[in-house]
């Protein structure tokens, strides 16, 4: 483990093969932190409650399926309430910022950090970054309160609104100190939280009482350790309509294709649920599952005999499936147009032309191709009950965890628990479909499509390679 | 008015310049038919009603705002049972076909004609054509009765499943003679309707006794005299989620703009009933209303104007919006690839690379465009309440035409009330937006959009062409 | 014609029968008012339109369904802009106020007028009256600008509030003095449009320049002339969720029946169009048509032969229905205790008890009965986008109307076309379902139901009661 | 562990703690049963997956939240395929039963259920019993194939239909042995559930050759040990829309009450969970939380209360909320009617009218209440796409189990992953909101409501006690 890590998690041992991986602490380089009794003690609504706080020594199993002689594993450190917290509620100054796209339940976390500052905590002072990491040096603040986000939840987007890039470490913890911040609270996804792990490590090394904590924003579900992601779970509703709509475009018509690209650029969770939940689908791409479109066992191939077997097909593919014969392909077009070309880089639209010129060279067999692309309409529609539950519950273990004193943390479910994940883990790799493993199977099972997998591929799979998605059952 | 009008409609005169359009009837070249009493007439639901059948005399008024001394003007034939039809339950053999692109409400309209003819009528015999019009000669047929629809109206698509083109009229009417059809029942668009037009004259020249229903079906509301055509409330309800979704991804990023093109090759309806309900648009661009893009005055001028204002915007454009500019620019480009010249064939791509182009070039403001295409998503829903019931209507408006003896008609609503319209009238033009008119002022007033009118454009509106839309008030 | 009507309708008759019912004028009792160009000429949205103001001679046909020969009947003053206006945009000062019940749209009237009176006629004050007629003396006003409406079509519910009753004429108007208000519209159902007629008056009666604009407002569609009323297309729409869920559960059960209650006091219009849109229910039972409870023909002997035949049925009720059947059943009761009767005079719990009392005594059929009523789930959506632009059309009529000087009047679609209606027109009785009218016989076979009617009352029904109702085809 | 628990739970005990609750096999019973290869070996889609089937020593943890110190705890075995199986394909003979309400995604636990035995074991014998337990002997059954259930998971109910009661164990096992069945798949809630463990202990005391598997289902999420019950992410979703309408007509009137029953007759997670996903509740009542209505810090206290500072409320209740005070009201009444005692035992119905005789004795407040009871409308929809997905891998589950020889086991998610669980472990208890746990006090921080709790209450609540709702963090 490199110093950097050393930085970002700090490991406990125990017996039985036990492993803690905590997060870091304002105390680790700011000693004799003076600490004060929890406001939540005074609170009427949790006041009665005596088992409220967590217990200091609460850890989450990382490890789920055991056997009665394997070692204990991986815990993180469980999120919540402590007895005691490491700011006053008037000195605490927070800022939230959201970075990437859009994603379903963003304006409720948002909506519940603030609520949870005010309402748990007592604090007053929230600022709102507006535009993303560049808002900080480049753009006005919002001020949150209570009043102004009340309502935000019932609606898509982000009122902070958001940006890609634009992350000067340097830039950014000067204005955190210029403004005298002292919690930041950052939304966004992969590189977005290998920033906030930058900014926490630039903020220690300036020595600063700045906690930073980390909510992990990707509609795609390829964040690693945690359950799931926020947003996920409306995004694969709300992709249900695109994919009845084209079933019933392919079905009214002789030899109906409907190509439906959903989100995914390095992982297929949303196209692999979404087709599971469906049961219309007969062929899902996803990044994780090569394929190839001519000769046998090859997507044409497939294509034709399900038309002959049944008349028409649905294909629901990620935006990042098939992007190696994308790229070959617009090569060997050596396309001088730009427009084109850029066009031609969406692989739902390539792939849908691609589809009709086979057919229409073959002349065999006169195909009626629809291509949607629902993309935008799911990433902007308001989170559904089950993710503005969660993000509720994000939203609060982030405060928590923040007023405790941690820094340089994200925050999750494991295992249907909230807990503290130092940022090298969440940054270590991406979450990917396992298509060896089993919901990769029942999917295959559901559509009937080929795999796809030369059997050499199979065997590649190395046995140490536990699959990560955590999602229901694995 | 030529022969072939002759025999498409009749006209009747009358005082103060009353004129009746009448449709033809099976009488007019069989002579001597006979009738038989409406089976209504014992129907236990129909049966108490006095006066549930229409009076031989009633028309309804195609004029509705009128002057005091202004003449009566065109009429046409109320929709209706009559005391008298020309079929025994018996003897009807009736085929029912579905031609063109989808539309909500399509399998209503199938469902209606069948339990229409069988519960009203007593027929039996029903048979779907699978496929269009070249399903009479090419593909099997369907059964239909009351158990077979009894749920499809709760589904979008057409169970007859639908085709393009495929029309040879001779061997179209061999079919109906061989199956020994005689109520032939056809749902389409306007090449549908022109096709349905030369169906009856051949079946008339044969000397045959076939009546023919036209169901007019067109999503974009382009036929002519009618109120509106069915499916079009749906698709301007649904189009509100793609509009909304632009909204919010707009309004979430700096200089974001929003494009939804929506369905309307030649008349921009749903554009304009889709901006006038969702009051998030600053820009509806429809085929009627030519606009230009550099410029003074222009689309770009226009653009960037809002975002200064307001930070981001929302195009809506009718798919037919623009074509001029679209062929100008792509014979500008020569384009040697196919698969990028058919691509930017859609103008809602082509415009959005346009405007990302020229903001890209500018390189003072950076921009952020989001394209939503929602077409098949919308084509694909299943009608709402309210054109379910309008189906309905329809479906049992031609039932009863069709057993009364009437031929060559289309069935619709004028000013609220059903009524049967000659061939000719619905064919004659396409229903188009008239940007002079009232409906289309409402809307620039809503969007502050420029007319993008020269002042030559205005004075060149003909007094004469009175405004041909008669959705709510024009 | 008695005084109070020569204060409300003007009646102009012309040759063939016209007849022109005219609304009150501000000139009628202000003679010598001074007249100002329309600012709509200088508008840049509609300046380029020629054709944009309404001719002072257009009127609105009441009577569509003509014979070659008939008088030409009943008209109205078109709605629309004129070229003159009888206000300065500086000088007038408008409130709104929104009475009764909520009903889909309402804020998007609110809105509409607002932007209607601010962006088409520079319009800067507006005061909304709160909670009601009685909000005029009681309680505070709120200001209404683009900004505050801009996006409170996309909420269910009134902003302003509302209440019942609370109507102190003189109070009113002498508030309307005091505050120096020159246009009132006023939002409600009969009896709030019935109080309009007399603020109208007693305004008249002082001579003040006041004009007084009634926009109907009844979900039920109970309001006579019109076309529709605003909400009620959302209404049936929303209905089809209830119908659904009473027939899934009663699909699911032996012998399961699903009531449904939908809105409809004194006219079943919302159960009888949500009926045939719906085409799973049954049975359709409201206030016009009287039924009853046992022995032959009575709707337990239908219900046990739907069950034989279907094992299940739905059965739709508006809350109207069976009202007679109602208040005999409670007298006989005698209860004591006054909280068991108020329930029991909810219509659809009753009619559920009185069901599942019959057939427990019978004890020969075990029925499962579910009772669903969904009134306040569907009173309190926003309107869809057909009744959004509906709303739009209403409030920009309304707006014109004003600003012509027009008062004591009531704007509505007739046939397709908005008009300026007396208030003695919509006031003189309630627009109901006809029962012996094709559009229920319609239903009656769509359900099969029995029609319940003696023969005796179909011979009362008078051959001059002509079908008011003006939806689609009547 | 008495002789009936021996039957049904077999224990394995390891190291540190560890404990096995094991579910009994058929082997337990009947010796030298043969093996047989799974099929999936040779299956396309499975085949290629080394690591498909579940290593036999795989275990399930129910505690994930520990200590460095603390015992393994108790452990499940894995739900999935094995490498052997107990029945051949053609020796098969299945049957489906559905017992109790209805819930969204019974249809696609039906229907995945036979497809997974088609697709997955080749099994074609599959049988519906109609109409829940008493239809083994009472009743007709369906043959069920993957075409017969290939749309149904778009449809709410049951297709097998549904009832209550009706369990005669022997000759449910009579019907069982005549017909030849060897797989049971047993789908209801916790009554029958227990109903299911005694069939199989009487199969297995007849020692017959035939698996019994339980997949619980309840709305209410009543079910201890697993994560959630199927439906209830659906029903919470849809419970959205009667708060919303709530919250709109309360927020319209002055002093206007929403009141909302959801489900819940002993647990109240339906309300808490829509609760704290809406943030529109003011108060929230369930049955674990004891409350009270008159006097200090009562309900008709806190009711006041928020009138007078937001001037409207929301209150949503679970239907089994208050049934203390519900009984004492009524036997204080001493109601001679018996509809009207019938209808006040609906709580919902009972405290809407003792709010509104509250607030209309003391006169000096009048109330606008409005109560919707939307609970047949949320039973009755589909299941969504989270609720679909969990139904394919629950049924997947029990195929799985009762083809490896399992019997008398309940299927279920635990901390994420699908486990067997003994059914005395499901039948032992009914899960229950904690109130003292933190989830509650998190919802009673967003209503502000008061606890209602009396301190004596605080302190009773036992240290052990530990919090069973799995559901995301507890």
């Amino acid at each position: 483990m490199g110093s950097s890590e050393n930085l970002q998690m700090k490991i406990v041992n125990g017996d039985a093969g036990y492993v803690l991986q905590d997060v870091p602490h304002l105390t680790d380089y700011i000693p004799d932190l003076p600490t004060y009794p929890n406001p939540l003690q005074v609170n009427p609504a949790y006041s009665v409650v005596k088992q409220y706080f967590v217990n200091l020594d609460d850890t989450v199993a990382e490890k789920v399926v055991v056997h009665k002689t394997s070692p204990r594993g991986i815990h993180f450190r469980r999120a919540g309430p402590r007895q005691k917290v490491y700011f006053e509620s008037e000195e605490v100054h927070a800022c939230i910022v959201t970075c990437g796209g859009l994603c379903p339940g963003l304006n409720t976390v948002i909506r519940e950090i603030v609520c949870g500052l005010y309402h748990m905590y007592g604090v007053t002072r929230i600022l709102g970054i507006d535009g993303g990491y560049r808002g900080f040096y480049a753009r006005n603040t919002i001020t949150l309160t209570p009043k102004v986000v009340d309502d935000i939840h019932k609606r898509g987007g982000t009122i902070l609104g958001t940006s890609r890039g634009g992350h000067d470490t340097s830039k950014i913890v000067d204005s955190i100190q210029d403004r005298g911040i002292n919690q930041v609270y950052i939304i966004g996804g992969d590189g977005t939280q290998k920033g906030a792990a930058v900014i926490y490590e630039e903020i220690r090394r300036r020595g600063l009482k700045v906690a930073v904590a980390g909510i992990p924003k990707t509609i795609d579900n390829d964040i690693p350790v945690i359950d799931r992601s926020f947003g996920f779970d409306t995004a694969v509703e709300e992709a249900q309509r695109a994919i009845n709509a084209a079933h019933v475009e392919a079905g009214s018509i002789e030899n109906g294709i409907g190509v439906v690209k959903l989100m995914g650029r390095y992982s297929g969770f949303i196209a692999q649920y979404a087709t599971l939940a469906s049961r219309d689908v007969d062929c899902c791409l996803i990044p994780e599952s090569p394929f190839y479109l001519e000769g046998k066992n090859g997507l044409f191939e497939y294509i034709e005999k399900r038309l002959k077997e049944n008349g028409h097909m649905v294909i629901v593919m990620a935006e990042g499936a098939g992007q190696d014969l994308l790229s070959e392909s617009l090569q060997s077009m050596n396309l001088e147009d730009a427009s084109g070309n850029k066009l031609l880089q969406d692989v739902g639209l390539w792939i849908s032309q691609r589809i009709k010129d086979h057919f229409g060279r073959q002349r065999k067999m006169v195909i009626n191709l629809k291509y949607i692309d629902p993309t935008y309409m799911i990433r902007a529609i308001p989170g559904n009950a089950s993710d503005n539950v969660y993000c509720t519950l994000l939203a609060q273990s982030a405060v928590h965890g923040a007023m405790a004193g941690y820094t340089g943390f994200t925050v999750g479910p494991v295992n249907g628990r909230h807990a503290y994940i130092p940022f090298t883990r969440v940054n270590e790799k991406q979450n990917k479909v396992v298509i060896t493993d089993r919901m990769w199977a029942r999917l295959l099972a559901s559509t009937n499509q080929p795999s796809f997998l030369h059997p050499k591929h199979v065997t590649e799979v190395n046995e140490e390679e536990v699959p990560q998605t955590q999602l229901l059952d694995g």
